[in-house]
């Protein structure tokens, strides 16, 4: 799966644990059957309608505050 | 995410949901950035430990009755 | 990369010149370097937020004309 | 890993085997480690520099007998 | 989408602005349909014909200057 | 192909062509078609049965010695 760039160690873990126990009641997989690999992805190289969320991220600063 | 062929099409609803809700409470992802592909494999084409799991079944259905 | 189901062969057609032409511009690839291979997804296998794109055509379908 | 459509049974076996046991041992992997998917890819759906190779078979057989 | 190391951001920037184009103008996608990961890979981890990038660069330094 | 982390240039070299003779005596593949990359996987972002590789080593580190 892919992900963002940013997450803490233990909310990888929660992570895993939930889509892994999600994965068994919703489909019956045996727990060992269930194999996850995030692939953590950089802001810069992740992009959504064309804009990279590191872009949107720099966007965001140079908004005034309202 | 892969999944064996062979699940049906509630089955899969649910994983969705199951694979959605996870995601949203373990690394605080909004729903909509949840974005779930799930790539069916004929048991021709999975392979563990060198053997397909369409081998697995057939050698499972040659052997004996205990 | 990932593509619902559902585009003629001729928008395939297209969509592997239309990519192979971006990359070369963007990046400076040589056109051979440039392999494309689409995924083409069931709207049965591709969710966004928990709700697979069939769901939502047939949700489509059960609103009142408006 | 993606494969173009038109390999055998017989093939696929082979290749599953052959992979695990290159990758047993040239890493050090054990077998159960190993796990294969084969994403089978119609020949409309697989690019190189632009072209399909559904449409170089189409060029293949247009081309005047030499 | 693999990209081999090196490019710059600005590269990636245009690279996902020009992919996203073609998509929409191919396919009729809309923007925000249109989601790119970049798995930008070391020369050590990218291979053809089982030789990697980095020792077909090893290989280009050791050449005698002709 | 997805690799856990750890492993050393020369065995990834090795992998790469042996995972490409592999391919090209399973399938009749050219040399030049067989196009290999490495998505190297940290241990925090691997698991299997909802446990990840860097807890299972931690925990083999808890683990008094018998």
């Amino acid at each position: 799966m892919v992900l963002a760039e940013g997450r803490t160690r233990e909310q990888k873990r929660d992570l895993c644990r939930a889509l892994t126990a999600a994965a068994i009641s919703a489909v019956g997989a045996r727990p060992e059957q269930v194999r996850i690999v995030i692939q953590e992805t950089p802001l810069d190289n992740y992009a959504v309608a064309g804009v990279t969320f590191a872009e949107r991220a720099e966007d965001a600063l140079e908004e005034p505050m309202k």
